[in-house]
Protein backbone atom coordinates (compact mmCIF):
# COMPACT_ATOMS: atom_id res chain seq x y z
CA UNK A 1 0.00 0.00 0.00
CA UNK A 2 1.35 3.65 -0.93
CA UNK A 3 1.88 6.18 1.51
CA UNK A 4 0.06 9.05 1.78
CA UNK A 5 1.89 12.11 2.37
CA UNK A 6 0.22 15.37 3.77
CA UNK A 7 2.57 18.55 2.33
CA UNK A 8 2.02 22.11 4.34
CA UNK A 9 4.19 24.52 5.63
CA UNK A 10 6.91 24.37 8.33
CA UNK A 11 5.76 27.02 10.32
CA UNK A 12 3.39 30.19 9.75
CA UNK A 13 1.84 32.97 12.22
CA UNK A 14 -0.40 33.10 14.92
CA UNK A 15 -3.59 33.82 12.82
CA UNK A 16 -3.63 30.87 10.78
CA UNK A 17 -3.34 27.68 12.84
CA UNK A 18 -5.98 26.04 13.11
CA UNK A 19 -7.55 27.12 10.07
CA UNK A 20 -4.04 25.82 7.85
CA UNK A 21 -6.05 23.59 4.95
CA UNK A 22 -3.94 20.50 6.06
CA UNK A 23 -5.96 20.19 8.03
CA UNK A 24 -8.96 19.41 5.83
CA UNK A 25 -6.90 16.40 4.91
CA UNK A 26 -5.66 15.05 8.27
CA UNK A 27 -9.43 15.56 9.45
CA UNK A 28 -10.02 13.04 6.21
CA UNK A 29 -7.26 10.55 7.50
CA UNK A 30 -8.24 10.55 10.77
CA UNK A 31 -12.04 10.03 9.97
CA UNK A 32 -10.89 7.12 7.37
CA UNK A 33 -8.63 5.41 9.07
CA UNK A 34 -5.66 5.87 6.71
CA UNK A 35 -2.15 5.84 7.90
CA UNK A 36 -0.17 9.51 6.75
CA UNK A 37 2.94 11.34 7.54
CA UNK A 38 3.39 15.18 7.37
CA UNK A 39 6.16 16.98 5.75
CA UNK A 40 6.89 20.68 5.02
CA UNK A 41 8.35 22.74 2.56
CA UNK A 42 9.74 26.20 3.91
CA UNK A 43 7.21 29.45 4.99
CA UNK A 44 10.21 31.45 3.61
CA UNK A 45 9.91 31.95 -0.04
CA UNK A 46 6.80 29.92 -0.09
CA UNK A 47 5.68 32.13 -3.04
CA UNK A 48 7.85 30.85 -5.46
CA UNK A 49 10.33 27.43 -3.97
CA UNK A 50 7.00 24.64 -4.11
CA UNK A 51 5.48 26.21 -7.41
CA UNK A 52 6.74 22.68 -9.09
CA UNK A 53 4.05 20.70 -6.54
CA UNK A 54 1.21 23.61 -6.05
CA UNK A 55 1.12 26.39 -8.89
CA UNK A 56 -0.20 28.81 -6.78
CA UNK A 57 2.49 28.40 -4.16
CA UNK A 58 -0.11 27.85 -1.39
CA UNK A 59 -0.51 24.64 0.74
CA UNK A 60 -1.49 21.79 1.09
CA UNK A 61 -0.60 19.07 -1.49
CA UNK A 62 -0.68 15.34 -1.15
CA UNK A 63 1.39 12.61 -2.28
CA UNK A 64 -0.04 8.57 -2.36
CA UNK A 65 2.51 6.64 -4.14
CA UNK A 66 3.21 7.95 -7.93
CA UNK A 67 0.08 10.52 -8.02
CA UNK A 68 0.13 14.15 -6.38
CA UNK A 69 -2.34 16.46 -6.20
CA UNK A 70 -2.73 20.03 -4.98
CA UNK A 71 -6.22 21.68 -4.15
CA UNK A 72 -8.02 20.38 -1.38
CA UNK A 73 -10.97 19.81 -2.20
CA UNK A 74 -9.51 17.34 -5.06
CA UNK A 75 -7.51 15.87 -2.33
CA UNK A 76 -10.27 15.24 -0.10
CA UNK A 77 -12.23 13.54 -3.10
CA UNK A 78 -8.97 11.51 -3.75
CA UNK A 79 -9.24 10.22 0.08
CA UNK A 80 -12.64 9.81 -0.14
CA UNK A 81 -12.20 7.28 -3.35
CA UNK A 82 -10.51 5.14 -0.05
CA UNK A 83 -12.79 4.76 1.99
CA UNK A 84 -16.31 4.46 2.52
CA UNK A 85 -16.05 6.19 5.98
CA UNK A 86 -15.73 9.33 3.69
CA UNK A 87 -17.78 8.85 1.08
CA UNK A 88 -20.63 6.08 -0.14
CA UNK A 89 -20.06 3.63 -2.93
CA UNK A 90 -23.14 3.78 -4.57
CA UNK A 91 -23.70 5.54 -7.35
CA UNK A 92 -26.53 8.46 -5.74
CA UNK A 93 -24.40 8.45 -3.02
CA UNK A 94 -21.47 8.85 -4.81
CA UNK A 95 -22.91 11.66 -6.54
CA UNK A 96 -24.77 13.51 -3.61
CA UNK A 97 -21.90 13.85 -1.62
CA UNK A 98 -19.66 15.31 -4.83
CA UNK A 99 -22.28 17.47 -5.50
CA UNK A 100 -22.13 18.94 -1.71
CA UNK A 101 -18.48 18.93 -1.76
CA UNK A 102 -18.07 20.90 -5.06
CA UNK A 103 -21.17 23.65 -3.14
CA UNK A 104 -18.70 24.05 -0.18
CA UNK A 105 -16.56 24.99 -2.61
CA UNK A 106 -18.25 26.80 -5.00
CA UNK A 107 -21.32 28.22 -3.63
CA UNK A 108 -20.28 28.63 -0.17
CA UNK A 109 -16.37 29.33 0.11
CA UNK A 110 -16.39 31.56 -3.21
CA UNK A 111 -18.47 33.70 -1.58
CA UNK A 112 -17.16 33.47 2.14
CA UNK A 113 -13.40 33.52 1.83
CA UNK A 114 -13.76 36.69 -0.94
CA UNK A 115 -15.34 38.09 2.07
CA UNK A 116 -12.80 37.52 4.91
CA UNK A 117 -10.00 38.43 2.52
CA UNK A 118 -11.68 41.97 2.02
CA UNK A 119 -13.11 42.41 5.77
CA UNK A 120 -8.86 41.33 6.64
CA UNK A 121 -7.49 44.21 4.32
CA UNK A 122 -10.10 47.06 5.52
CA UNK A 123 -12.58 47.83 3.29
CA UNK A 124 -14.85 50.06 4.83
CA UNK A 125 -17.63 48.67 3.79
CA UNK A 126 -17.45 45.22 3.03
CA UNK A 127 -19.69 44.87 -0.81
CA UNK A 128 -19.77 40.99 -0.20
CA UNK A 129 -21.63 40.65 3.38
CA UNK A 130 -25.48 40.45 1.72
CA UNK A 131 -23.87 37.63 -0.56
CA UNK A 132 -22.50 35.64 2.21
CA UNK A 133 -25.92 36.23 4.21
CA UNK A 134 -28.30 34.80 1.20
CA UNK A 135 -26.19 32.23 0.54
CA UNK A 136 -25.87 30.95 4.23
CA UNK A 137 -29.72 31.15 4.26
CA UNK A 138 -30.19 28.79 1.44
CA UNK A 139 -28.18 26.62 3.47
CA UNK A 140 -29.93 27.33 7.10
CA UNK A 141 -33.21 25.91 5.38
CA UNK A 142 -31.53 22.81 3.85
CA UNK A 143 -29.88 22.37 7.25
CA UNK A 144 -33.05 22.67 8.95
CA UNK A 145 -34.43 19.56 7.01
CA UNK A 146 -31.55 17.25 7.32
CA UNK A 147 -28.80 16.31 9.76
CA UNK A 148 -25.98 15.57 7.01
CA UNK A 149 -26.07 17.05 3.45
CA UNK A 150 -25.54 13.60 1.77
CA UNK A 151 -26.91 10.33 1.78
CA UNK A 152 -28.49 11.14 5.52
CA UNK A 153 -25.11 10.47 6.93
CA UNK A 154 -21.43 11.90 7.67
CA UNK A 155 -19.83 12.18 4.65
CA UNK A 156 -16.45 14.01 3.27
CA UNK A 157 -19.28 16.81 2.01
CA UNK A 158 -19.94 17.21 5.68
CA UNK A 159 -16.58 17.95 6.65
CA UNK A 160 -15.59 20.49 4.63
CA UNK A 161 -18.47 22.17 4.64
CA UNK A 162 -18.34 22.14 8.76
CA UNK A 163 -14.89 23.35 7.35
CA UNK A 164 -15.96 26.56 5.29
CA UNK A 165 -18.41 27.63 7.49
CA UNK A 166 -16.80 27.56 10.89
CA UNK A 167 -14.25 30.28 9.14
CA UNK A 168 -16.68 32.80 8.81
CA UNK A 169 -18.30 32.76 12.36
CA UNK A 170 -21.80 32.45 11.33
CA UNK A 171 -23.63 34.24 14.24
CA UNK A 172 -22.05 37.18 13.09
CA UNK A 173 -24.21 37.27 9.99
CA UNK A 174 -27.54 36.93 12.60
CA UNK A 175 -29.18 33.98 14.02
CA UNK A 176 -28.89 30.75 12.29
CA UNK A 177 -29.66 27.67 14.57
CA UNK A 178 -29.45 25.15 12.20
CA UNK A 179 -26.11 25.68 10.62
CA UNK A 180 -24.87 26.51 14.01
CA UNK A 181 -25.91 23.46 15.40
CA UNK A 182 -24.54 21.34 12.00
CA UNK A 183 -20.82 23.48 12.72
CA UNK A 184 -20.86 22.10 15.92
CA UNK A 185 -21.90 18.81 15.25
CA UNK A 186 -19.38 18.34 12.73
CA UNK A 187 -16.96 19.49 14.13
CA UNK A 188 -17.07 17.66 17.43
CA UNK A 189 -15.86 14.96 15.77
CA UNK A 190 -13.17 13.41 17.62
CA UNK A 191 -10.80 13.69 14.11
CA UNK A 192 -11.14 17.05 13.88
CA UNK A 193 -9.91 17.80 17.09
CA UNK A 194 -6.69 14.72 16.46
CA UNK A 195 -6.02 16.88 13.47
CA UNK A 196 -6.56 20.19 14.73
CA UNK A 197 -4.82 19.83 17.82
CA UNK A 198 -1.65 18.31 15.55
CA UNK A 199 -2.05 21.17 13.38
CA UNK A 200 -1.22 23.48 16.48
CA UNK A 201 1.60 21.05 17.56
CA UNK A 202 3.24 21.29 14.25
CA UNK A 203 3.50 24.71 14.03
CA UNK A 204 4.65 25.48 16.99
CA UNK A 205 7.13 23.12 16.78
CA UNK A 206 7.96 25.42 13.77
CA UNK A 207 8.54 28.06 16.45
CA UNK A 208 11.01 26.41 18.45
CA UNK A 209 13.23 25.43 15.11
CA UNK A 210 13.22 29.20 14.03
CA UNK A 211 14.39 30.68 17.88
CA UNK B 1 -28.74 3.81 -21.35
CA UNK B 2 -30.40 6.52 -19.26
CA UNK B 3 -31.22 9.53 -20.55
CA UNK B 4 -29.26 12.85 -19.82
CA UNK B 5 -31.50 16.42 -18.93
CA UNK B 6 -30.09 19.56 -18.48
CA UNK B 7 -32.09 21.97 -16.91
CA UNK B 8 -31.93 25.66 -17.20
CA UNK B 9 -34.31 28.58 -17.10
CA UNK B 10 -36.52 29.34 -19.83
CA UNK B 11 -35.87 33.05 -20.55
CA UNK B 12 -33.14 35.44 -18.51
CA UNK B 13 -31.95 38.86 -20.06
CA UNK B 14 -29.65 39.92 -22.24
CA UNK B 15 -26.58 40.20 -20.20
CA UNK B 16 -25.89 36.67 -19.02
CA UNK B 17 -26.80 34.97 -22.46
CA UNK B 18 -24.08 33.06 -23.28
CA UNK B 19 -22.37 32.75 -20.02
CA UNK B 20 -25.39 30.84 -18.00
CA UNK B 21 -23.69 27.59 -16.78
CA UNK B 22 -25.65 25.15 -18.75
CA UNK B 23 -23.81 25.99 -21.05
CA UNK B 24 -20.85 24.17 -19.62
CA UNK B 25 -22.69 20.80 -19.53
CA UNK B 26 -24.17 21.75 -23.16
CA UNK B 27 -20.46 21.88 -24.14
CA UNK B 28 -19.34 19.06 -22.20
CA UNK B 29 -21.78 17.02 -23.96
CA UNK B 30 -20.90 18.08 -27.32
CA UNK B 31 -17.39 17.16 -26.89
CA UNK B 32 -18.31 13.38 -25.88
CA UNK B 33 -21.06 12.94 -27.87
CA UNK B 34 -23.83 12.37 -25.90
CA UNK B 35 -27.26 12.98 -26.12
CA UNK B 36 -28.93 15.01 -23.88
CA UNK B 37 -32.04 17.14 -24.16
CA UNK B 38 -32.55 20.74 -22.03
CA UNK B 39 -35.55 21.36 -19.99
CA UNK B 40 -36.68 24.50 -18.38
CA UNK B 41 -37.83 25.70 -14.87
CA UNK B 42 -39.31 29.14 -14.99
CA UNK B 43 -37.18 32.83 -14.37
CA UNK B 44 -40.05 34.23 -12.95
CA UNK B 45 -40.21 32.96 -9.00
CA UNK B 46 -36.41 31.08 -9.47
CA UNK B 47 -35.05 32.22 -6.00
CA UNK B 48 -37.77 30.05 -4.42
CA UNK B 49 -39.58 27.44 -7.10
CA UNK B 50 -36.76 24.95 -7.63
CA UNK B 51 -35.46 25.10 -4.15
CA UNK B 52 -36.12 21.26 -3.67
CA UNK B 53 -33.48 20.55 -7.00
CA UNK B 54 -31.08 23.55 -6.39
CA UNK B 55 -30.99 24.12 -2.91
CA UNK B 56 -29.43 28.14 -3.61
CA UNK B 57 -32.04 28.89 -6.33
CA UNK B 58 -29.73 28.57 -9.37
CA UNK B 59 -29.10 26.42 -12.47
CA UNK B 60 -28.07 24.36 -14.23
CA UNK B 61 -28.79 20.91 -12.43
CA UNK B 62 -28.52 17.52 -14.44
CA UNK B 63 -30.15 14.76 -14.14
CA UNK B 64 -29.65 10.90 -15.57
CA UNK B 65 -31.92 8.54 -15.12
CA UNK B 66 -32.23 8.15 -10.78
CA UNK B 67 -29.44 10.57 -10.44
CA UNK B 68 -30.18 14.29 -9.81
CA UNK B 69 -26.76 16.96 -9.45
CA UNK B 70 -26.63 20.57 -8.76
CA UNK B 71 -23.55 22.78 -9.38
CA UNK B 72 -22.03 22.64 -12.45
CA UNK B 73 -18.98 21.33 -11.62
CA UNK B 74 -19.99 18.07 -9.86
CA UNK B 75 -22.33 17.28 -12.77
CA UNK B 76 -19.26 17.90 -15.12
CA UNK B 77 -17.59 15.27 -13.15
CA UNK B 78 -20.57 13.24 -13.92
CA UNK B 79 -20.57 13.73 -17.47
CA UNK B 80 -16.70 13.23 -17.18
CA UNK B 81 -16.78 9.20 -15.56
CA UNK B 82 -19.30 8.58 -18.73
CA UNK B 83 -16.71 9.68 -21.71
CA UNK B 84 -12.74 9.25 -22.01
CA UNK B 85 -12.98 12.20 -24.37
CA UNK B 86 -13.74 14.32 -21.25
CA UNK B 87 -11.22 12.77 -18.64
CA UNK B 88 -8.46 9.67 -19.08
CA UNK B 89 -9.21 6.93 -17.28
CA UNK B 90 -5.60 5.82 -16.05
CA UNK B 91 -5.35 7.23 -12.10
CA UNK B 92 -2.84 9.95 -12.66
CA UNK B 93 -4.49 11.49 -15.72
CA UNK B 94 -8.16 11.29 -13.95
CA UNK B 95 -6.30 12.95 -10.64
CA UNK B 96 -4.65 15.41 -12.26
CA UNK B 97 -8.08 16.22 -14.22
CA UNK B 98 -9.85 16.96 -11.09
CA UNK B 99 -7.01 18.64 -9.15
CA UNK B 100 -7.15 21.36 -12.38
CA UNK B 101 -11.15 20.98 -12.22
CA UNK B 102 -11.27 22.24 -8.72
CA UNK B 103 -8.41 24.53 -8.85
CA UNK B 104 -10.78 26.49 -11.61
CA UNK B 105 -13.60 26.66 -9.30
CA UNK B 106 -11.87 26.89 -5.80
CA UNK B 107 -8.62 28.81 -7.16
CA UNK B 108 -9.66 30.82 -10.11
CA UNK B 109 -13.49 31.16 -9.94
CA UNK B 110 -13.40 31.84 -6.29
CA UNK B 111 -11.76 35.67 -7.41
CA UNK B 112 -12.86 36.40 -10.01
CA UNK B 113 -16.69 35.55 -9.68
CA UNK B 114 -16.59 37.87 -6.42
CA UNK B 115 -14.12 40.35 -8.37
CA UNK B 116 -17.24 40.45 -11.14
CA UNK B 117 -19.94 41.17 -8.53
CA UNK B 118 -18.55 43.85 -6.98
CA UNK B 119 -17.33 45.32 -10.32
CA UNK B 120 -21.38 45.06 -11.00
CA UNK B 121 -22.31 46.08 -8.08
CA UNK B 122 -20.19 49.59 -8.61
CA UNK B 123 -17.80 50.01 -5.74
CA UNK B 124 -15.79 52.90 -6.38
CA UNK B 125 -12.79 50.44 -5.64
CA UNK B 126 -12.71 46.72 -6.03
CA UNK B 127 -10.66 45.75 -2.97
CA UNK B 128 -9.93 41.77 -5.24
CA UNK B 129 -8.28 43.55 -7.95
CA UNK B 130 -4.59 42.65 -7.20
CA UNK B 131 -5.80 39.00 -6.17
CA UNK B 132 -7.29 38.53 -9.59
CA UNK B 133 -3.98 39.71 -11.02
CA UNK B 134 -2.50 37.59 -8.92
CA UNK B 135 -4.02 34.22 -9.49
CA UNK B 136 -4.27 34.90 -13.32
CA UNK B 137 -0.05 35.51 -12.76
CA UNK B 138 0.37 31.79 -11.63
CA UNK B 139 -1.81 30.76 -14.25
CA UNK B 140 0.43 32.41 -17.31
CA UNK B 141 3.25 30.52 -15.41
CA UNK B 142 1.67 27.42 -15.76
CA UNK B 143 -0.03 27.92 -19.74
CA UNK B 144 3.85 29.57 -20.79
CA UNK B 145 4.97 25.64 -20.04
CA UNK B 146 1.82 23.39 -21.22
CA UNK B 147 -0.61 23.84 -23.58
CA UNK B 148 -3.18 21.82 -21.64
CA UNK B 149 -3.75 21.99 -17.90
CA UNK B 150 -3.99 17.71 -17.32
CA UNK B 151 -2.25 14.82 -19.26
CA UNK B 152 -0.98 16.62 -22.02
CA UNK B 153 -4.42 16.72 -23.67
CA UNK B 154 -8.12 18.44 -23.81
CA UNK B 155 -10.15 17.79 -20.83
CA UNK B 156 -13.15 19.05 -18.95
CA UNK B 157 -10.53 21.02 -16.66
CA UNK B 158 -9.77 22.82 -19.87
CA UNK B 159 -12.97 23.15 -20.43
CA UNK B 160 -14.15 24.83 -16.93
CA UNK B 161 -10.76 26.76 -16.53
CA UNK B 162 -11.99 28.56 -20.16
CA UNK B 163 -15.22 28.71 -19.03
CA UNK B 164 -13.77 30.76 -15.77
CA UNK B 165 -11.28 32.60 -17.68
CA UNK B 166 -13.20 34.26 -20.55
CA UNK B 167 -15.75 35.47 -17.97
CA UNK B 168 -13.29 38.41 -16.26
CA UNK B 169 -11.76 39.36 -19.92
CA UNK B 170 -8.15 38.61 -19.18
CA UNK B 171 -6.48 41.67 -21.13
CA UNK B 172 -8.51 43.85 -19.01
CA UNK B 173 -5.90 43.10 -15.90
CA UNK B 174 -2.95 43.35 -18.80
CA UNK B 175 -0.65 41.01 -20.96
CA UNK B 176 -1.00 37.45 -20.49
CA UNK B 177 -0.20 36.20 -24.08
CA UNK B 178 -0.34 32.85 -22.70
CA UNK B 179 -3.51 32.66 -20.79
CA UNK B 180 -5.11 34.36 -23.99
CA UNK B 181 -3.93 32.10 -26.54
CA UNK B 182 -5.00 29.12 -24.05
CA UNK B 183 -9.02 30.67 -23.51
CA UNK B 184 -8.96 31.04 -27.57
CA UNK B 185 -7.44 27.19 -28.15
CA UNK B 186 -10.11 26.17 -25.74
CA UNK B 187 -13.26 28.29 -26.80
CA UNK B 188 -12.17 27.62 -30.62
CA UNK B 189 -13.63 23.69 -30.17
CA UNK B 190 -16.60 23.48 -32.27
CA UNK B 191 -17.99 21.80 -29.17
CA UNK B 192 -17.90 25.17 -27.48
CA UNK B 193 -19.50 27.14 -30.61
CA UNK B 194 -22.11 24.67 -30.70
CA UNK B 195 -23.33 24.76 -27.02
CA UNK B 196 -22.54 28.41 -27.38
CA UNK B 197 -25.21 29.10 -30.49
CA UNK B 198 -27.94 26.63 -28.83
CA UNK B 199 -27.82 28.35 -25.41
CA UNK B 200 -28.01 32.13 -27.49
CA UNK B 201 -31.20 30.15 -29.32
CA UNK B 202 -32.96 29.07 -26.57
CA UNK B 203 -33.03 32.38 -24.85
CA UNK B 204 -34.50 33.82 -27.91
CA UNK B 205 -37.26 31.18 -28.15
CA UNK B 206 -37.84 32.51 -24.50
CA UNK B 207 -38.37 35.98 -25.56
CA UNK B 208 -40.88 35.18 -28.17
CA UNK B 209 -42.79 32.76 -25.75
CA UNK B 210 -43.05 36.08 -23.35
CA UNK B 211 -44.36 38.49 -25.78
Amino acid sequence: MSEIIIWTLDWVPEGPRGFVRDLRLRWACEEAGLHYSVRTVPFEGRETNHLSHQPFGQVPYLSDGDVEIFESGACLLHLARKSEKLMPRDALGEARTVQWLIAALNSMEMVTVPWWFLDMTGANENGLTGWVKSRLDHVERVLGEQQWLAANRFTVADLLMADVLRIPKVRAFGDRPATEAYVSRVTDRPAFEKARTDQLAHFAAGDRNRS
